[in-house]
This record gives structure tokens, sequence and C-alpha cells, in this order.
């Protein structure tokens, strides 16, 4: 399953499809003018090239997006900071696009997932554990008591993250997500959870990708938790990916150097801490910032005060049908402050019920 | 001055100059062939890919190198990776080399040359710090008195990193740090320091990313020290620079979002820091890591001790003549575990003197 590929498959195959005719008809004509055999492979290049740039003008690069302001909005930012005759115009270098992720790239009920990962870690390394039957928070997850997890708050959910994000080297860490995500399913829709990414989205990020764009993830997530799937899924490569850190150190084990993960929260990758992990991490303001809470508020501020051309975008969950609808009242994936400041800030906000004609990416076996 | 374009350019100049008689017998050859414009554009291009792929092969990569031992070690190294039917064949995707920055791309001596700005600084600021006058460490750095400033220890260091590198904006730094390069020299080459990059690194950067590397600094110099020059002098965009760090924290000042430098250390990356800070801001381990003193030591370790091909190199400043020789006894830029353990590793270690014909890099004024 690797949804980015698909995406880039089936958008490869609807290209060739329609222009199919137009290219038998013109490589004839051009292979009865040449016989040498170089001449001939080159002008069969230039031809596929001529191909795929007539189609790429004539396709829709965000087919999932509804025609509307929202899709229109997108589209003309892209082409007025693309145009070099554009008083727009920003260089390739400068093209920083950063998205958060929960909410954002893939859903985020009925819990962060990555929460669903360590609830599944929890029971898994219960046998190891036998003092976790009666010692909460551990007790509460072991019984599939929320109300009791909820009630340790903040110091459970640290105690919890501690004991199954640390202690292990991070080799291993990224085995033991990449081993969960190739088995784990989601709760409710019991699809794997690199399933339950947006295909607009995948869209958005190929097509800011074709247009020059370096594509980042800046989440709240863990660095480590996303970095083994970003790039199969997203094409995000890990050095663009920004997200919560904890504390690693570097130790020989049998004369092996190794990096240890502590049990110690070294960056918070949220609110006023992501305009700190785009600092740290890129060094460049973004040109375009894509969230979905008031936890993206920070990073949204901070793109769009750049001088230029800037671009802001929520992504708001309002299709109960398709996905989930919530903002306001939402425990996760609360947007409350960040909507209100949209209007005066330009920001363009997605009405997903409206704005997307699909939501989740197709499932394509390979 | 913009030394890694004039590299560039002088590659192309060269690579043009070589090859100029074959390129015009050829094009007249296939001219005389095609009418048809579009067919004579593209036989056009394709003979320029051909003379690109011949003077690249003809070309020497690196003509700062002397031939040996050292340069066939990369050289060899780099085709076995990128040759896709070699064992030892490396994906793009998976090409990393990071570089240590003092001693590594630019000179170390007398002192790094982020604490030279230092000094400069607190003589620029002392005007509105009376009281440095007669408070140490700023009264040694007024005076001019290194031994006193010595005296002061890592606390007086430390002291005066916060008087000079926090209290304001990272934009605003960037400017101070930019402004600060554009007047100051070096003290005794009297040169630009933008200047005193080593010409056969240059050559070495500009080569791995012909071949698909992506370069990255890894320095225990401050990351936002390097951030505003490193793209212009070695090519490396700002997001492929890791480096140390203080806390800085996102604010609204007058309604306008800011990211203030604050008195505190956040990140040294330097010794067994480097490869948590290769860790936290790329996320793969390199395939090959260039550094010259024991700052880089376990960023060696780390690189090397990865599966499949790895490789590792260190620059011995050995050439008292046109640069500085030094190495164990030295303070800074210190090479004495790194070069016992090099034998056991397999790192090439670069001879200055030896190997090199060139040290810094040619001034071509724009």
């Amino acid at each position: 399953m690797t949804t980015a590929l698909s995406t880039h498959r089936a958008q490869r195959r609807s290209s060739s499809w329609s222009t199919n005719e137009q290219v038998h008809q013109k490589r004839y004509q051009i292979m009865t003018w040449v016989i040498d055999k170089r001449l001939a492979f080159v002008a069969f290049c230039v031809l596929a090239v001529n191909v795929a740039m007539n189609a790429r003008a004539a396709d829709d690069p965000l087919p999932s997006w509804n025609e509307g302001a929202t899709k229109s909005a997108v589209i003309d930012f892209v082409t007025r900071v693309t145009d070099e005759d554009s008083a727009d115009f920003v260089p390739v270098a400068e093209r920083v696009a950063t998205f958060d992720n929960d909410g954002t790239l893939w859903a985020e009920k009925p819990l962060y997932f990555q929460l669903l990962f360590a609830l599944d870690r929890v029971k898994t390394l219960a046998p190891q554990h036998p003092e976790w039957k009666t010692q909460e928070p551990f007790a509460s997850v072991l019984k599939g008591d929320m109300k009791g997890l909820a009630a340790a708050g903040e110091k459970g959910a640290v105690e919890i993250l501690a004991a199954t994000h640390s202690g292990m080297s991070t080799a291993d860490f990224e085995q033991i997500v990449t081993d969960w995500l190739a088995t784990a399913r989601h709760p409710t829709t019991k699809r794997p959870f690199t399933e339950m990414v947006y295909q607009p989205m995948l869209e958005l990020l190929a097509y800011l990708r074709a247009n020059g764009f370096k594509t980042f993830i800046v989440s709240g997530g863990g660095i480590e938790f996303m970095r083994p799937w970003t790039e199969r899924v997203y094409g995000i490569p890990p050095e663009q990916v920004v997200g919560s850190s904890i504390k690693t150190k570097f130790e020989m084990r049998d004369g092996r150097p190794v990096l240890m993960r502590l049990p110690a929260i070294d960056f918070v990758d949220d609110k006023a801490g992501k305009p700190v992990g785009i600092n740290s991490h890129i060094g460049r303001r973004p040109v375009m910032a894509f969230g979905n809470s008031d936890g993206d508020l920070q990073m949204l501020q901070w793109t769009t005060a750049g001088e230029g051309p800037r671009f802001g975008l929520l992504v708001h969950h309002t299709d109960a049908k398709r996905e989930w609808a919530y903002d306001r009242d939402s425990h996760i994936g609360r947007l409350d402050q960040a909507l209100d400041e949209a209007p005066q800030h330009g920001w363009v906000v997605v009405d997903m019920a409206r704005d997307w004609n699909q939501v989740f990416a197709e499932v394509v076996d390979e």
C-alpha cells in the first residue's frame, strides 16, 4: 500500500489516456522524417516531453478538489509565485511549504494515531510489566477504560509516552513503528492508518512539488514516529519532517555506536513551538502553510506575516458522513482562535464537505 | 565575492573550452540533416547533453586535489556508490554527506571565526555598556588582553556569547552577521572570512552534488551564524545546515510575530552531540562524513558504523606555509583521538600540504 505512489500512477495513467491518439499521429509524422537512430530517439524524447507538458496544462492537478473559491485560491497563488513575469514571483530556493500532519494530511479521530500506537504498545509490553495491572495510568489502558485514562491527565500521558517511546535505540524504535503500521487498523474504519490520508492533500503535495516547492511536515506529533513512513506515503523525506522529540544520547554498545531514546522531552513542536521548529530545522520562513487547528495558529501567523506573497490554509472538518465534523468544541484538533483570525489574515478555509469530492486516498494493492 | 559560484563558473568555462572543436563539427553535421526547426532545436539540446557528458568524463572534478591515494579514495568511493551495477550502489535519496565547518570547509585560526565575530560585537556594543570597562570578561576583550580572556574560561565565553548572540530577533541577528561578514577581515591574511574557505572542499561539495548527494553542514558553530552565508559561499541551503543553537521564543511585538533569541543554550552540536544533531535534523545516517578534529570523532564513528558502503575523512592541517599546521597540541581544532582511530575505521586522512595543490578559494570580484 503506497498511497503517494498510487496517486502518482493514477495521474500518469490518465495523462497518457487523454492524449494517446495525438501521440500516435505525431510520432508517425516525425518518424517518417528521420532515419538516423539517434535523431529518432531524440525526437521521441522531445515528443514525450511535449505530451507531458500538454497533458499537464490540460489535466487538473487537483482532481479531488471541487471547483470553487478554495481551489482557485490555491491554483492562483501557485501560478502567481511561479510566474517569472509576476511581481509576486518567488525563486525556487525560497519555495517552502509546511504542512501540519494530524488532521491536515491524515485523520486524527477518535484519538491522534500516535496515541493509539502508544496504547497498543502498553498492551504489547504488559506481560513484561505485571505491576501495570494495578498501576495507573497503565491499569486503565489495559482495561480499556478511557475515562480512567482521561482522569490521569497530562501526567498520565507523559508516563505512557515515556514507557512506550523511550528506552530503545532510534533504530529499534523505527522498526517498532514500521511493524505497528503494517498490522494495526483504525478502530472504526478498520483501514491501515497510512490509508487514512487525505487524497486532496496528496494531490496538493504533488502539485506544489511539481511547481518547485519543497514540502515539509511541521507536526506536534513525534518526529521519529513520522519519519519511517512519510517518504512512502507523502513523498516527504525524513530530512523534511519537523516534529516533537524526546532527548537522545550517543552511546557505545558492544563497541558499536547507537542513539538511545531517553525518557525526557526535548522539544514540543506545537502552537508557539511551530515557528521555533521551523526556524530550527528549515531556517527560512515558509511561503505557504497548511494546518487544521489552533495548534497551527502561530505557524500560520509566522508564515503570513512574512514580506511578499504568503499563503495560509486551514482544513475545516465539516464532513460527518465521509470523515468527522468538529471544530470549536473538539478536544483533539480544536479549531477556534485560528478560525476567528482567518478572515483578517486572508487565510483560506477548506470546507471539507463542500470543497473535497473525495476524502481518503484510494487504495491500490501493490 | 561568491566563491561557490566562481568555482562553478570556472568549471563550466573549462568544460566548454576543452571540447569546442568537436562541438562545432558535430553540430554542423546534424544541422545539414534536418531543416525542421523543432528537430534542429532538439538535436542541439541532445548535443549539449552529449558534450556535457563527455566533458564530465574528460574533466577532473577535483583539480585542486593532487593525484594520489587520497583523491583516488574519494573518487573510487563516489564512483562505486553511484554505479547501479555495483553491489555498493546507494539510491539517490540516501546519498547524504555531512561536513564539519570550522577547519573542514573554512579556516579556524587564530580563533574560531565566530569567536572573532563575538569579540568584534563586544567592541561595537561597548558604548552602550560602560560597565564593561571594568567587568570581566568584557574588560579583557576591550583591552585586547587575550590572556585575561582565556582566564575567564568557559564561563567567560558563555557570558560573551550571551551578550553578543541573544536579546535580538532572529531576523536582526541575521542582518548583524551579514553586515559583519561584509566588512570584517581576518587578522593575519586580511581577507574577508568567506574567502578563507578551502578550494578543494568547494570542488568536493560540487562533485558530490553532481553525483546526487545532498550536502549538509554539521558544525559545532552556531546554526544561525552560518545560515546567512552558506548558500552563497558553499551552495548549502539553510535547511541543510545543522549547528549549535540557543533557545528562541515566539512573541508578538507591535502586533507582528517575531522569534526572539534568548540567553540560554538549546543544543551543542559537537562531539557526541553531532550524531544527535544529525538524527534530529536529517533523520538518516550519512553515507559520507568529513571533519578535521576530535569534535568530529562521533560523527565519523556514527557514519561509518552504518551498514553498506560508508566513507569518513579527516582534514589534517599540515601546511604551515599556505595555512596552519596543527593537530594534537592545538586548543582549537585538536585532532588526536580521531587521528588514532582513523586506521581501524578506514577513514581517509587528508595531508593538506601533500594532497592539496591549492588551499584557499580563488577570489573573483563580481
